[in-house]
């Protein structure tokens, strides 16, 4: 319950249609992409840095957990008020503040949709490379709050290589203003990418100065068919070899491919059990050679079939028409991002074939093999405890593998409430208490976003 | 002076070929590029992360200063025991553990010089993209503790953006990794990115994953001159739109020309002001056709000349011509690396014409015009000290006005004690006290490179 002293003191610098009380209303603000809900006890709209500094003061004051969110697409759970407190909703800080062509830099405030932040890009000639599948209704602080990738981030990195800059408010309710508005810098510690993908633990962003990057004129696609995922691997190594490499490098399992294939079999090859969509950008005639040059690296003694696209939707046909037929097959998937070493690829997915083939449960993987970022679907009925329990222990056993074979928890979505009892797989007990220190550097009342990314309890979904 | 239980303790685990106690062999640790001279009271080369460990752990208990040093290249004091203390000298810890061709990844000790790191990338096709001027004889450790770049940063970025992770040494002694052996990995706080840059202070690297980058197949050039460095600046913004952009875009300012046409005419005609050279790599096809367009986007009024080159070497024949003659009038100069937007190197070059003119100082420019990083260089007689009185007046100024320009202090060189006197100029106390509250975080003795970067009075050099 939040105490009468601080409603009655936020009041009087918060405007009474910038804040929601009745649990109702607050009930809105429950739930992200994980699924899980957690009501918060006031949500309040801030329209400026000042307000979000004066807020967290206050909060530190009555020990009020906060916790940023921006559209709530998140699949980890960072963005829930698992504590209860403030929900603090950036989607009124809305304003582009500025496009400077000539510098290639656009200065936002958070609550601008990805999309948007492209809209204003693209008349000059330019766009911001993070690219997660949200981009058209997630935020540009929710994207920086979890160094959001998508796609493209083979060629152009993830939003941790595409920020100069900061405005941020700390758990002491100071401003801090971090890196700079140039492309190159090192005056002090690089507090602008710990603030990325720290998911709101260490302060709350208000203003962000993007890099922009010019746009490719032109983009061509290539699809390749494997006999098996060996071969396809190997592939994906040579392809990644070229200096002027693919733009996106998505891949398609034994298991996604049955699937599509079920309902369109014209788009896989019977005998398909791996698939690549190759995307190319740059000029014409760039696009033109590097598809050349990428169709050779296709070429191995698996592969079965590979063609340059005649247009940009055919490539990516295959991947669309897979989300409505998982959903389709399983009400519930958990989604995993993992990632792993391209080379250990083949390793990982024989090792996930084994494991869902003794925790007897259905199993599909793709994602962007060219960061060795594939996404893992468990595919269960959430009615079935029984099958739920197995997929949380053969999760626990994919993580391990995922560990022995060199790569990391999370590719792109963070760990927030859904994967910090495994962090520990990964980090040791020395690294994370130096998180914590870090943490406590930047709030020392552990007021913003208590107790996600670390190892806790899990608290129960209401 | 040092306690003689830490001698004997010290003793027990670094064999005695691993560290120096006479003075006279100390002497040569004591500098670096910035040529100030500082000597340590000891000088240890430690062989592994075990050593650094237990070492760190000694000097806490002791609060003995450890100063880590590459190959002492800085020229921004970053590397001088300027606290007395160990200079810990990471020459022999000279392994490349891992060349991970598949995965593009390189796995090494930090006194691998970059230049043998190239080495060992090339048969295979790669390259660590970090090109400071030192690449011959600079670490690796010490390009990561400045997040050294060069002219290739235009195209590549900084060391930033090329290491995924790092085993390191705290204050407290305890050994951390940080980031992952993955191209993309959000799991907890990026210390990687936060080490980058922190040039010592918060922990001693002792192994660094590199990212390596597939080498061009082939280079081109192109030079253009100006009637004025308005123009100049025009075509740079012009160039820096293309979405396939120069690996190196290079100024010589109209003082740089001057010198350099003393010397050798032919090099630049009589009328030109302001040059630039441009590098562009790609496969054969790419360089002509980048290079067409490229030559395109130098067209404007103020331009006198603009022409490919035939070979590389020609390319750079103006820059590399200048550095003796800077030598020759100048028996110092002051160098600094400050950066500003590209739209604002105009009004930085009249600032410091009109600088230099109040002051009496011979002023030249050059750089890394593509980035927006300048570096100004302030000719002076060492022996004159009311010419390096002026000159300390005139940088005060050049700072302010660097700021003013939404511009950084340092684009490569880093803060050292060289810059620290002026940090506030850029981050507030705000900022400075958080980073310094983080630095606590790793290093709660403050035995680490102890008073660099953050402001206090200078001691004076021995």
């Amino acid at each position: 319950m939040l105490a009468s002293g601080f409603i009655s003191a936020l009041e009087k610098f918060i405007p009474s249609d910038q804040y929601y009380l009745d649990p109702a209303d607050c009930y809105a603000y429950a739930y992200d992409n994980s699924r899980k809900i957690f009501p918060p006890e006031c949500v309040i709209f801030p329209q400026t840095t000042e307000e979000v500094s004066q807020l967290i003061s206050l909060c530190r004051l009555y020990q009020v957990p906060v916790t940023a969110r921006g559209r709530g697409t998140g699949t980890a759970g960072g963005s829930l008020a698992e504590q209860g407190g403030i929900a603090l909703s950036m989607e009124r800080m809305t304003r582009i503040i500025r496009v400077d062509v000539a510098n290639r830099v656009l200065v936002t405030e958070p609550g601008v949709l990805n999309e948007n932040v492209q809209f204003a890009a693209k008349p000059h000639g330019l766009f911001w490379p993070p690219d997660p599948s949200s981009a058209a209704y997630s935020t540009v602080g929710g994207n920086i709050a979890t160094s959001a990738g998508g796609p493209h981030a083979v060629k152009y990195g993830t939003t941790r290589d595409h920020v100069l800059g900061l405005t941020a408010v700390i758990g002491t309710g100071e401003i801090i203003q971090t890196g700079c508005y140039t492309t190159k810098g090192v005056v002090g510690y690089d507090l602008t990418r710990l603030l990325i993908g720290s998911e709101g633990t260490l302060a709350i962003i208000t203003e962000a100065t993007l890099k922009l990057t010019p746009l490719p004129v032109a983009k061509g696609g290539l699809t390749a068919h494997y006999r098996d995922s060996v071969s396809c691997a190997h592939a994906v190594v040579n392809i990644m070899r070229h200096a002027q490499g693919p733009s996106a490098l998505e891949f398609l399992d034994t298991g996604s491919l049955s699937l599509i294939r079920s309902r369109n079999p014209e788009i896989a090859p019977a005998a398909s059990h791996a698939m690549l969509m190759i995307e190319i950008d740059g000029t014409t005639k760039e696009v033109e050679n590097i598809t050349e040059q990428l169709l050779l690296a296709c070429q191995n003694d698996g592969l079965l079939e590979a063609s340059a696209c005649t247009d940009i939707d055919q490539l990516w046909k295959a991947r669309k028409t897979l989300s409505p037929l998982l959903r389709d097959i399983a009400p519930k998937k958990i989604n995993e991002d993992i990632v792993v070493p391209i080379s250990q690829v083949t390793n990982l997915l024989t090792g996930l074939a084994q494991l869902s083939n003794h925790y007897k449960l259905k199993n599909v993987n793709f994602g962007h093999i060219g960061n060795g970022n594939i996404h893992v679907n468990l595919l269960i009925d959430p009615d079935d405890s029984r099958e739920l329990e197995r997929a949380n222990a053969c999760l626990n056993e994919i993580f391990d593998l995922v560990i022995q074979l060199q790569g990391t928890l999370s590719g792109e979505h963070g760990i927030g409430s859904e994967k910090r009892a495994y962090i520990n797989k990964e980090l040791s007990s020395t690294t994370i208490e130096l998180m914590q220190r870090v943490k406590q550097a930047f709030d020392p009342d552990n007021i913003l976003n208590p107790g996600k990314i670390f190892p806790q309890a899990s608290l129960s979904s209401k």
